[in-house]
């Protein structure tokens, strides 16, 4: 498909939704308030989700939209994805310097330079707050963390699936390199259970995404030939350009080792992680059963228990 | 109480809260994580509140952290509260002026600089989002919207019930002067009939805070006359510093003024909201009835279904 009969796609679904109530436009690009259905969606796909993992042990906790910015730059998201990034900063200057920052709001000047970053960042993925929460030595067995969170990502697009600002559930592991790569294949089957058996037909590809380390270019090679990251794809607005609705991500010891995470005999601690888009999810639901939840098919609506 | 006292009362019930596992630091102050047993508690809060508002017809809808900056300048909180502000910048230059961030960063050198503001700031009150989605002419009886949103302020403290980023629960009611103050009359009398009933003994009181118009302190005087702002306190750390766990707050019609919202006649709406700040409800709970939720008394536990 050519690009501007994608982006024909992207417009003529995003109206769909927002003319249905679905979503709520905010005059910005990929920042959407939701009705009552869109959310009872996203929860009962929550609730199915917990209720598939509950064999699977987990300490469930929350973490707030933004990160501690010194956590943030560990993480050496900055060098791959500068362009993604959310830097919070306010005003943390005196009377005389306030004056003139509203002399130049007023005077529609760049205001802002007179703010100054804060101890703050936006959140670029779910489990970050997850692993400087975990320094130190994990339990024997290691540990599994359940958690949803706030994802922000400077990517304004038309495309509704590509939000700057959406939810992962995600289920993290932390511990021996076996015990992360269990994980990883645990759920590289189970999240293809889960979404099947509501109708998405996702396939499974092995993906590149320079998420970790310097020289995103020469990492990216190196993480394809050692499967380290898996995507769960269907197609929502473009059959030739599918959605990643979920990925499975192993991360071998980069966190353990950026964040001193030590399994219980004192190795640096391996890590894996699933993640579901649920903003993702719930657009592909409405997408492949279409835009009346209510005349969804029986058989989904009854595993969702909606 | 002097200040060193009350810092003193600050840091031991943070402690007592990260000791029991309920609130987990992030090393930023005012940012932290939660464990189940608190968003148990903050989800059963959520739950009895719906519960008692069932009477009053709502529309649910759901909004992002992130704030379009148009409508954000509209409300002119950068005038009243530029030190509490959120404004995200990202990285929009290229290839030469990204080596230059990343020397800069490598160098200790602040590199925030070479970003620039994005089309969104932080949300400063849950129900920022709902005044521009509402523009244009309300349906006849105006409208009641029920919404949780996260609110950033950036005031990093000790007091663990002043957080840099909190969930809001709220009302808020669009439609005639008289809709408007009869929603808050409304909510003023349930809010306290909700607290009270779960062992929150609060105190109603009237509020300053300039939060709309410029030049606050000239506002401070007529908003106090008005009775527009109430807030329901409850000593958590401090008797004689009590916290506000909620508040009602008549905005007259500023609101509809700046967004341009119309009642059925063609009148400027008038608007009004309740604000329960969730994470301030479950820290006075827990206060109040002890750190270990199970030990709470049983008329409590079962008001909130825990």
């Amino acid at each position: 498909m050519c690009e501007s009969k994608k982006h024909e796609s992207y417009l003529k679904y995003r109206d769909e939704l927002i003319e249905a109530g679905l979503l709520i436009p905010s005059g910005v690009q990929g920042v959407f308030g939701r009705n009552k259905t869109f959310e009872k969606v996203v929860a009962a796909f929550e609730n199915y989700v917990s209720k598939m993992a509950s064999e699977r042990k987990c300490e469930v906790v929350s973490f707030s939209p933004i990160l501690n910015r010194a956590h943030y730059l560990k993480t050496e998201h900055v060098y791959n994805f500068p362009d993604l990034l959310g830097s919070i900063h306010s005003f943390k200057k005196r009377e005389p310097e306030q004056a003139e920052m509203i002399r130049k709001l007023n005077d529609n000047e760049d205001w802002t330079r007179d703010l100054d970053p804060t101890d703050v960042m936006m959140t670029p993925a779910a489990c970050y707050p997850v692993y400087p929460a975990n320094s130190g030595t994990l339990p024997l067995g290691g540990k599994t963390i359940d958690l949803t969170g706030h994802v922000f990502r400077h990517e304004p697009s038309d495309d509704p699936a590509r939000m700057q600002i959406f939810r992962q559930r995600e289920f993290v592991r932390l511990g021996t390199a076996d015990e992360a790569r269990e994980h990883r294949d645990y759920w590289i089957k189970m999240g293809k259970i889960i979404l099947d058996s509501i109708g998405l037909k996702v396939k499974v590809v092995v993906a590149n995404d320079p998420f970790f380390g310097r020289g995103g270019r020469l990492r990216k090679a190196t993480q394809r030939e050692q499967d380290l990251k898996h995507e769960f794809i269907i197609p929502i607005c473009s059959e030739e350009d599918p959605t990643a609705i979920a990925s499975c991500n192993y991360h071998l010891d980069s966190f353990g080792s950026k964040f001193d995470i030590k399994t219980d005999n004192g190795d640096i601690a391996h890590s894996s992680c699933i993640g579901f888009g649920l903003e993702r999810v719930a657009l592909a639901l409405f997408k492949t059963h279409g835009i009346e939840m209510g005349k969804w098919p029986s058989e989904v609506l009854n595993i969702l228990e909606l």
